[in-house]
């Protein structure tokens, strides 16, 4: 048997491993690893030898040949002790999983470090993402490393910088009037007319499987002991799905013992519908029109797999949080005033820690991980160097193909 | 005897462990540590279980106590091939070494968690330093970490982003309306009025043992090989001054063998003094009027020990090249499209490399270090979002700080 196949969340069938990222019945394919064929290479005393990359964990990523690895030098970043914030909130344990140290400055490198691996392996030529902003970024770099073409659909308020740092890296970049769901459905088409590969949440295996990661080294960074309590800033939510994911097959390999960590989604007030889904025990996108949160990586009205999240959630005991643009400015300053340059998504995993704190959540010898999954300067105002063209519909994009290609 | 001691690098006296920077005969003061005291806790089979920070060099640092260290997660960054150069320039082997990726988005968290951490652990209470932006900002934060008080004295057309970064961590911030030097004398006023630390280059002990470690690292990432060459993009020049103290101290431990790494200086056309002693044959400063260059990290006209760099460039049998600035955005361009975000100064070491290259300076056989000292973001034009106050002399600044003492 192969090290890795799929395995359906929803009707529970296996499948070989391929590129999908969704079965038939409509749920998602997650891999599966003959843990067993794992143990014989990957032991935690093995892991002291490796690069502090997450290509320490290549034996729990799907990937068939260690040559296929498109790196930067993602994952493996920091786990901080936030001693004021243990005094202040009388918390034994407070950590800050510094993502934004990451090559392309946030955590979306993991992901997209695996999935352009596996499309180098797997020979596909060029891939396309809607984003709200990093996903893009991170997905430009890494395309250019593999020399893969790339396409990147981001929203018009998305930030400045974020599409000057896709520009950077030559990627075809666009962006759309409209959100992130509006940028996916003009890349199905280009699916169908151009060949493009959609790399968006939950499409492909690969970005999943490189979030897991984190999970991976929160384990191994704090001794193969799991955190009490997880604050993960939340849009798609495969971060939760690959950590929980992470966790268990941990629990598997027989790594960790124990209660799994408590999963907190934190999300922005006004896009909140793991919130929402969380109170009224039933997931339902939000009506786009109804979204009044900024443009970050919080807002995504319409997660892919919004039920897996919500589910994984519940299971871990956990809870979704939703907080105020001014919770998170004001947490982000609180930072700052500690050394720390957070993002708004990172910004608000400290924003929902300080809300349950007060609601008697946390114990005192709890411990807590927040995860900043980005840098702050990413979200300054700027106007990019290049005009980029705004775009509604796959038609419209299909005209400045066309005259491109003219062009040149 | 103690761990560590200081030598004039002028005089070659020896002083007890102080954090002074400068003999009294002018010479530089660097720490020499008691190697074989070093050599019974420290050793290539021990760093394996260490942390994946700078202070997995704990007994290479100038530090007592391991509580007085002020971390924010900084150092072990990537060491990455950079396989496309390598084909296209035929040079077996190129790396790039990821400063960006340090918690400050630059390399300067190297130097101020070990200075910090020195002023944590020597009492001090306010330190000052004159910067061309980022070890400003990263002092700032590594105050803000410490809990220590900070002032930072940057040049007016210092990039917007790295201002907001000071101000982030809630630095006391200042604008010269001058260039690095003029900040420092600033400084050195309010050290005599205020009680300031200073820690401008090679003003203290901390700053340099900090960069050494780039050094420690190159030499373990490559399995205790060192490169054939480094470049290295230079202002004040303490990065090629630690990097050099590394690979003496490890030579003197017996971890590496061979001959050292030839250094190379990166400096821009318009302040190049490095460039211009290797071309004389004896160091002197700039005139600050000659200055054409632009406001990054390489425009130091006047380095506080130009000599002692020089000293090293010529004994390793290096290099000063001077590039311009339209060959360093091209340079950024290139590596852009590789999937690497690179400052200018970063950029600045590959087209110093095509420089070296086209003229036959580098054997097709040899290993090559690019250091991308900070992260291309900071350089976006932007405004910060509050005013900085500008000032020409210290009688200026003063009258701010009697302001907001009024004020508050």
């Amino acid at each position: 048997m192969s090290r890795f196949r799929q395995k359906c969340t929803r009707c529970g069938k296996h499948f070989p491993f391929s590129l999908k990222g969704r079965c038939e019945c409509g749920g998602t394919l997650l891999v599966e690893y003959d843990l067993e064929q794992v143990s014989r290479s990957l032991h935690p005393s093995v892991l002291r030898e490796r690069s502090a990359t997450m290509w320490r964990y290549m034996e729990l990523l799907p990937l068939e040949h260690e040559k296929s690895i498109v790196t930067l030098g993602e994952g493996w970043t920091p786990l901080l002790p936030m001693n004021p914030l243990e005094r202040e909130l009388d918390i034994q344990g407070v950590y800050l999983k510094r993502e934004e140290q990451n090559p392309t400055g946030s955590f979306k490198s993991r992901g997209f470090s695996s999935t352009l691996s596996l499309l180098k392996e797997h020979g596909v030529d060029h891939v396309a993402v809607p984003s709200n902003g990093n996903a893009a970024s991170a997905m430009a770099a890494y395309a250019a490393r593999a020399q893969i073409k790339s396409t990147v659909i981001v929203p018009k308020d998305c930030p400045g910088i974020i599409i000057e740092e896709c520009l950077r890296y030559s990627a075809l970049t666009y962006v759309v009037d409209g959100m992130i769901h509006d940028a996916s459905c003009i890349i199905e088409e280009g699916v169908k007319e151009q060949g493009w590969f959609h790399a968006g949440t939950l499409k492909e295996p690969g970005r999943v499987e490189g979030k897991k990661t984190m999970g991976l080294e929160l384990a191994e960074q704090l001794g193969w002991k799991l955190p009490d309590v997880i604050l993960y800033p939340t849009g798609g939510g495969s971060g939760i799905i690959g950590m929980w994911k992470a966790f268990q097959e941990l629990h598997q390999l027989g790594w960790v013992s124990g209660s799994l960590p408590r999963m907190v989604s934190i999300q922005e007030e006004g896009c909140q519908p793991l919130v929402d889904a969380m109170t009224s025990g039933a997931f339902t996108a939000s009506p786009p029109d109804s979204v009044r949160s900024n443009p970050t990586g919080l807002r995504v009205p319409n997660p892919p797999d919004g039920e897996l999240v919500v589910r994984i959630l519940k299971q871990s005991q956990g809870a979704a949080v939703s907080v105020t643009a001014e919770e998170i400015q004001s947490a982000q300053k609180r930072l700052g005033r500690l050394g720390i340059s957070s993002s708004p998504e990172g910004a608000a995993t400290l924003a929902g820690l300080l809300q349950l704190q007060e609601k008697g959540w946390i114990a005192r010898s709890e411990t807590v991980v927040l995860f900043n999954t980005s840098h702050a300067d990413k979200y300054l105002p700027y106007a990019p160097s290049t005009t980029v063209p705004i775009i509604k519909t796959y038609a419209d994009l299909r005209k400045h193909l066309q005259k491109s290609a003219g062009a040149s």
